[in-house]
């Protein structure tokens, strides 16, 4: 069976219940998340064979991260052990017109002072047929730089998710990272503002259509690092819980394409980008086309922003009644 | 005072809370509920004096059971003791565009066991001017049609929801059910599906409107089965958690008429048809005009989509200002 | 630094989790509320220098709302103690086209049978700069009256709110209580039912706009009692958990101003009017435009919307934020 | 079927859960209890039909308790309707040293305001056996003695419980009242203190056993008020959450008798009082014998401290399974 | 790596929270949990590599039970898939002198209808050095027998727990069914009450001590079926919240010993028994002596008593902790 | 009116509900602690005037940390506002046999890396007369010193916690650190461990009782230091929920002094000693005899036990309460 690593950070989750404000709270609901475990969750769920990579503290929190992997189906044979703490990050669920909040507390987390030591590539990538990692901070970044170099010398298909966290680091720190492991990525998720910001790319389209743009920004960042898929979505925010998405993909054989627009309220906003990525995934080692790639990672993303927690709970059998029922189901008895 | 008999079963409902899926959740809501005993529980907090009729085991579940329906004053004096369990139901709460799901786990119920001889009807029936049962399952399908016959014959007006559950039996055997019930039958719930699905009618009316077909469909029923009245509603799905209602009633005076189209958001739609066929049995036993007792129905299931668990929990006050203002409401302070 | 004083009634607020009925409820949230003290918790987060007064009675649930008030940064120096209760109000949340339901439970609280010795206005309104009450019920009006006077004679700005609640108090009670407040006021919260119900003001604009009638009756208002400032807010409500707020403000140098027109789904409607004036009070403080001071004020009821509770637990930035993003905000991360 | 009467007050029980203070909480356990609506739960669920005697306020929260009250059984055909609001008190649950506090809030309830013309004894009595109240307040005491006096000259027997609350009534006002009522009384419920502090009875054993002081006392009080039975524990408190029980029985044929004493760890320690005085009044209508009932009696009154709420949730069954097996069970299954 | 299998039944577990009862709860707190699949837990945490196997529906909760066998760290490679339901088992905890209910809903689950063409003995046993099953009841008694025979002819170790539950199966076909499967067994857990009522050995030792009779009893078991080694516990309850355990181990070359009396507060004492066996098994897995094993065997079965849910959840290092402090232990910090 | 300072670290501190291990948990019950701010609640609680001195980060968590102070009235106005995080500490609560554990996540904290500028010790001291604070951590090692000095240089009486946490720092570093602080300290809270193991005192008497031992080592301590009382309490632990404290004091005058033993159940057993030392500082400040300040000391510190969360939630008419009654107290109503 084909094996897919995903690798990267995995932090506790800390949320108050009932849409409260952190000052306001007296308990916290408890869950885990990251965006790379993320991802690895929903490739269970789809049926894959998934190794989870990264280092946890040997303490209690450390074994609760583990199970929370295991319990989803996702392997965990190649995790470090040691370091001193678990990253957490506390999220203040907003609705309506209040915005969501996040606080990081992960600095110095046993993956940010990770060592190349910690991780035996050979073994870990030995049968598998798909990496994918993201961009998410600095600390682990020459780590990431490692994995992705090793990934795609052995011939293994290589993603990447750009990710980036105004919070987490700098923009020019993350510019010369991202620029550094392009080269190595086979399929990149990121969107308008990583093609501007991070990367630089200038769009010769004005005031054109968002196709004509993407076109543009892509074409340019596919030819400038020799990536051969670039997925994104477009979301606009009518409120913080109520959103529309539309999904995007450039490669060389099909140009632009995108999905229609799909719009819905949110019970949980976080992770509604590695559920798309997920989805996209599991098409490609599908080996679907590259449209109902996308249709399938838009459904994939939309459903879990129904779903608490920061990762997916959906199979690809309630992603495909989606997109043929759109949410206008009875219930199924 | 003028006795109401309801007739089926009642089940425990669990539901994971805050919106969470089956393999999520930590804990259940429990509470309990089926078609018959729903109609019930309305019918006793719009004032009447009604009883459930059923067989619960005579452990701590089936007591359970009995103090829920007691608790809302509806009585409970011919309740049969034995059998080995009672009937679950897990309903997992979909939202936005995520479906809600259930699953049935009431196989070899008490009640799906029962005997003739577990039902004294002269004695249930004696002071009653109201029998309403439903067409839910197989399982007691004989019992079903025994005590429509029983009501039928000491001059007690019948009621009827169609009801039909794939997930409980297949078509074929709820064909020939409901065909050996319906003659027995003067007020029939179903709508366009249990027409054409289950009894076969076939609409002469090709691409008209709603009404039209309703119209057709209907008076084929009426005419066929000796049915007096014909009652539903129209749902249109917006989304799982936006619905719009709209009621109809068919009888040989009136023909069709129809309510205005009601939208709403909804906290629990379990139960939403029981509480209009409670809020149609409420108006058609305060000796209300059909075009009244329609639109109070419409409000009674409109209001208990705002209410949690399968009964509603709404008077006749609430229902009657809701019809007036349409939940436009101020705080009452 | 400059004081604020406010002055009324605090009291407990048990509401059923879950947008339950009090009927179905096996528990309460628990929390603390009254028009008075919600616009003092605002104002403390805002920054100010706020003391509540009040009597409390000197058993646990007085302790509890001292300590609300303390946790909320609002100076509790000047409770008076005594008397046999705390004021309980019980709320049932509506939902979608479900009402929300209040219960007073507040006869016979302390500070509703508080006399005048329990106050030392010399010590109270020492270093204050505004004084803010409301016209909530009949019981305290005496001693509201005084503290009104007292204020004013001292020079200190003074704010009402006219908050009228039929379930308190009797149409003709509340006319002449306000009618012998408003003398004494310089900034008035009110709108147009208290302005034609309580106070008799006839509009001479007839079907015209809704500024044109606001601004004939706030003209008169305003001349009739030498009122400087009369603010209020237009509420739209589509659902009981959707609505639409716009704010307007009358002065004689500005004459009739407001806000755009804010739509928003709601969490917790109670303390919205609160949340208004604390806003208003805080850009009046802040010596803001009259136009900035009502866009603050309407942005920071807004918010409180989303806020489960009375009383507010948005900072300045994040009234501000709003006020430029309006609810189209991506998670802050 | 023999008809059982209770009359008294119930009130809206609101407890903080997991032991926290009152100043602690955020959150309210809900229950309704009261002496004698305790009382009558339990003979309900010992499978008496039982009424239960009151005046509720029409609002939401007197339609809870009626639904509590309905749940266990008890029956709700004479309760009147009306009045300002339901009693409330707060509980604050002790454990280990830390004593159990109860804050009252139950002035101006509908039943302490209630009149002679909301009850019609000649309804209420028919075809009652037994009649059972206490001597909690004040308040309605008026109306106790009307009751008792009503239910004695139709020949029933009158069953009283002392229960003495010194934060409801002044000793002076209870002994009065308690010394009006007692010449009606068949059965006692009371101790050493209530023979001692209220009804002014002097021992002249001194020093002597409990036995011998219990005989003395209660000896005088059959002889002074002609009470038939006198019925009592006498509890030993080793701490808040761990107490033994001993019950006693004094009559002019028996004389004094005693159970073995019973130690316990405790859940709940209100309604212990009730639940032993429904135990001994199943055993006396059951015509058990009088040391057979009173080991029934203690028998539910310690299970009762191991449930939750202030009324017992046990069955015939399970008290005398208790009986035998003194809480060394291993777990049925 | 040695591989242990255990093979029965694991149902979703549902209990009322805070001791309540099952006719006053309103929800449930829901684990999942089985004699065979406890030890699975349990030995997964002590470091073993661990399958259970078993026959779970498709549906959603089979699902459920799925994850938490692996989040355990459980390995799920052989389970079926199939039939009807999951079953279930509802626990209201008792405390104090209120014994704890078991109600099984177990009937038909997927399980107890299996098939042997459900399980490849010779894919699950390769590997395996030990089996463990018990004879909890009838129905899968056929497919236990063939297990304990395949195990055995492959010379792997084989474990049993006697287990005998009546609400589940009459003692002769208990009776039949032991005898069948004995001959097979290695390693019996059972006590006193199974040897002499299931297994209709009479002990010669009269009044003498428990180790006397034990040493009798267990002599006669191991000498009749070739059973290498029989361990258990004797219970004595004080309180349905306090035991003392005592561990007994007989074997042919050891004869009886016993480890000491433990006494301790009980947060849940369901699975106590598992926990047991599966210290034992890792004890016998490590190569200990039989007096360390029976010691680690007891620790494990204390400190389970404190643990909420079927299954154990601590490790080696905190039983051998355990078993130095025996709870005399500060906080670690 | 007399201030109080007190100096140290507060943390968030995350509990899993019932008893559950952090492995097993999906929700933390979240509060805040730390020894020095759990001696300003208690002491703020019977009445003080006290601020608690730290450095928190601006975040909501640090505005928690500040609300939670501010409600149990301890004033805030010398907070440092900066740094990174909130210290965290996970509190996995034992019960009976299970020990309780923590994990301290509290490395780089705001505090832990605060500066000598963030404190302006002037005005800090100003009206005070006592200054407590404890050894925690060696983090802010150099700030307890300075802190200690500025106090000491004042003619503030000063009072130290030895409070030695393993898990924090190595012995020797804090063997260095209590030395350099002892000499400027008045009241020392410390046992027998922290004078043999941090100080090194070597006790002549062998064998003896507690009390001749202590006399030895605490005389030594005071001679060598200069401290003016030593106050401790020996714990005798049953199991991890009941234990027995004992109270000692040793002063030049007094010699040594002890309460009686009182033994208890503990709801929640971190924070006992603050609440001890905070009795005693109230004893202290109140003018009693150094027997009456013990007394109240232990009394304050076992209700704590009873106590959820980090700090004492009592007054001191409670504990005088519970001097005289130990627990033996009838429910007050």
């Amino acid at each position: 069976m084909k094996k897919i690593i995903t690798f990267g950070e995995i932090m506790m989750r800390l949320t108050p219940p009932n849409y409260d404000k952190i000052i306001q709270t007296t308990s916290y609901q408890a869950t885990f998340g990251g965006g790379e475990a993320n991802v690895a969750v929903s490739l269970a769920l789809f049926g894959h064979d998934v190794e989870f990579v990264t280092k946890l503290p040997t303490n209690e929190l450390g074994k609760g991260a583990t199970r929370f992997l295991q319990k989803q189906g996702v392997a965990t044979n190649f995790l470090a052990r040691g370091g001193e703490r678990l990253g957490i990050y506390f999220l203040e669920q907003g609705m309506s017109v209040r915005p969501s909040q996040v606080i990081y507390d992960r600095k110095d987390s046993s993956i940010a002072l990770a060592d190349h030591v910690d991780f035996d590539w050979d073994n870990i990538f030995e049968d598998a047929v798909l990496f994918h990692t993201s961009g998410i901070s600095e600390k682990a970044r020459q780590l990431t730089l490692t994995a992705m170099r090793e990934a795609k010398s052995r011939g293994i298909t290589t993603s990447f998710d750009m990710n980036y966290r105004s919070k987490l680091w700098g923009l020019e720190e993350a510019q010369e990272a991202m620029k550094s492991i392009l080269p190595y990525v086979d399929i990149c998720f990121g969107g308008y503002l990583d093609a501007v910001n991070i990367l630089g790319i200038k769009s010769k389209v004005q005031n054109g259509e968002l196709t004509a743009i993407y076109s543009d920004l892509f074409s340019q960042l596919a030819l400038q690092y020799g990536v051969k898929q670039i997925v994104c979505t477009n979301r606009e925010i009518h409120s913080v819980t109520h959103h529309t998405l539309t999904g995007y993909l450039y490669s060389n054989e099909t140009k632009l394409i995108s999905t229609s627009a799909h719009s819905f309220d949110i019970l949980d906003r976080v992770g509604g980008g590695d559920a798309f990525a997920a989805g996209f995934l599991h098409g490609f080692l599908s080996g679907w086309s590259e449209m109902d790639s996308l249709n399938f990672a838009l459904g994939a993303s939309v459903l879990k922003h129904t779903i608490s927690g920061d990762s997916n709970a959906v199979t690809v059998e309630e992603v495909q009644a989606y997109l043929v029922e759109k949410g206008k189901s009875a219930i199924a008895r």
